[in-house]
């Protein structure tokens, strides 16, 4: 590497700074042109057509914000590390939101982006949550956590940083996708939880370091979280809650939608009743019922949903048996030769990393961290301080 | 009318004493020799077939409890009636038990069991309801019961005497399914509430005037509650209540089958978020939704799905719109000829009975019962001490 930031990487960042995140104008003309050229029209104003003139001087007025090459690379030396399409650690499943897919993200943190999203449930719901909100969203974050899930959630109080904390709690991974820079201790009251997130997780944002939230990041901001993972699961939302708009984004990225039951009587439960009941959200009791749902290696919910409806009267046994699917690992046998070679290569104490589970398996490294996250999704294989090893059964 | 009894509901009566309820066996003979011949040959012994002689003896057995035809004519003093299939006021609906249907029931109380069941609701749970359980099912019954539909329960004490009261504190008309005789004071704490029931609506049972209940018949009497009402609504209920018993019955036979959600922590909302999640039971939160999915005026459910699914991101009014379909009642326009007749015939002040409605609208008492019964779901008529009259929009 000839120092960092590369040009393409200088571009990205820069582009952060004159473009607010989700602007599909910008966007289609980074895929047409690329980053690089498209920056440097931007500078020279460089474009035709009355739309395009109109968008660029919007990017102009920022343009004398953006940082020199020296800048970025000075917070790459706090801590702080970009990423963009093409990078080893962009999150490929970002593509799904089109031109209005980030431009680029600032991360703070330990833990792999992409590598930690494969298999991940967003946990998000209301700021004022209850008790019981606050209960079910730890519960359930550290239990998914717990069984190598990664919990994305968005930093903020009330059931974000119950999920947060669960995971955290649990020894798990966590991603915070803020609407501020990756190192603005926003909310005030969670800069130690923040820090906590960095440590053994990682936070993430479309916004340059040193910039506030506003109202309207925090909405573009949650089209991020519900690309990233796998599902989201909305814990506790009022009918006009934030919450809601993560809900509709998962939704409309064909992203499998979950929202736990409460109360009717609670306000706080409606946002979460009216995704069951309207947008076909499916209703979970149990961390066991979010990772049934969502892995791939279970039995498809319409099989079960016609295994339901086959059920006659008084087969009790046999709804019980489906009830405890979620528990259920899937047989050796029906694992892919690639994954099953993985799973051979592991240590049943201590652990190795993947790199020497690839020599080992004799595959490369990313066929090795994907069948590793299929692994720890269907319980058997574990990460441990040492790297991976067999999940005690 | 040569007194009662006649000589068919002599032989329905006396065949309740000798058979349990729910006797495909006996059903199946009542329905190929009819009750008057099937109850003959019980006397006479008079049966060919192994299974079938083993089935008349256990019958035979009590072939001494049978009443004379003086002793049923002496509940009917008494303000018991007995009605079975032919009867103006047997449930047609009933048919759908296949052989299973009873024989006859035994009815106290002085609503017309048949007329009110057209619109009804079963609103059923555990015993040892919480009182978020009681509170709902009380509010959903009263606000059911206030827009003309009848509220099915078990008259056992939790959700079902919730239910039965909100039914009867809105001033509307609730039916209590007994397996025990329709005089009997059980629930012992129930005496008053089981008077009041048959006051403003009627006490139904399968089994005799005195006759106890036992666990077996609590189970075999649900059928006849879900059988009898348009849909079931699960209020409250663990994995195990009873209440799963009557929903399953409900889903067997086709019927409607509604959940109330609950907080997650609560096992006895585990059996509700069940039927939602395993049994493909609709989640609801008030009376409207219940309405609403029960209500043969409002748009098929199927046809909202797919509304819902082709909202398209941020059209909120439109899903607004879709929420509040519950209170909105459908166009005159849309009502069949008949059932506008008798819109038409309806004064908006005071009230007129079935009778002089169907005068004015030059249609039978059966067709004008049954529209009423369709304007009264469909908020376009009420009733009032008076009789019918239109509902204040």
């Amino acid at each position: 590497m000839t120092g960092f930031p590369d040009a393409e990487s200088y571009a990205r960042a820069a582009l952060t700074y004159l473009a607010e995140p989700g602007d599909v104008r910008l966007g289609a003309l980074i895929r047409t042109r690329g980053a690089r050229q498209v920056l440097d029209a931007i500078k020279a104003g460089d474009v035709t057509g009355a739309a395009a003139q109109r968008a660029m001087e919007r990017w102009r007025v920022r343009l004398e914000g953006i940082p020199s090459a020296e800048e970025v690379a000075g917070f790459c030396r706090s801590g702080i590390r970009l990423i963009h399409p093409g990078d080893p650690e962009w999150p490929g499943q970002l593509a799904d939101l089109g031109d209005a897919q980030p431009y680029a993200l600032w991360l703070r943190g330990t833990a792999d982006l992409r590598f930690n999203c494969l298999r991940s449930v967003a946990i998000v719901g209301s700021r004022a949550a209850t008790a019981y909100g606050s209960y079910v969203a730890s519960e359930v974050a550290a239990s998914v956590a717990a069984r190598g899930w990664t919990v994305i959630s968005g930093g903020a109080y009330g059931v974000d940083a119950a999920a947060h904390r669960g995971a955290l709690g649990a020894d798990g991974v966590t991603v915070a996708v803020l609407a501020c820079g990756v190192d603005m201790p926003y909310p005030a009251g969670h800069r130690d939880l923040l820090d906590a997130i960095a440590a053994q997780g990682v936070i993430v944002s479309e916004w340059p370091p040193g910039w506030n939230a506003t109202r309207l990041r925090f909405l573009v901001r949650n089209r991020v979280i519900a690309a990233l993972a796998t599902g989201t699961l909305v814990v506790e939302a009022g009918r006009r809650s934030g919450a809601l708009n993560s809900a509709r984004h998962a939704r409309d990225l064909n992203r499998r939608l979950m929202a736990v039951p409460g109360p009717v009587t609670s306000d706080l439960s409606a946002g979460c009743h009216h995704i069951i009941r309207e947008w076909q959200g499916v209703l979970v009791t149990s961390a066991a019922e979010v990772i049934e749902y969502l892995s791939p290696l279970g039995a498809p919910r319409e099989d079960q949903e016609s295994a339901g409806a086959r059920e006659s009267a008084g087969t009790r046994e046999g709804r019980a048996r489906t009830g405890s699917r979620a528990a259920a690992v899937l047989d050796r046998d029906e694992l892919a030769p690639e994954t099953a070679a993985v799973l051979d290569a592991l240590p049943a104490r201590g652990g190795i990393g993947p790199a020497r589970v690839a020599v080992r398996a004799g595959l490369d490294l990313g066929t090795v961290v994907r069948c590793l996250g299929v692994l720890a999704a269907g319980g058997f294989a574990e990460r441990c301080d040492a790297g991976w090893r067999l999940r005690r059964m």
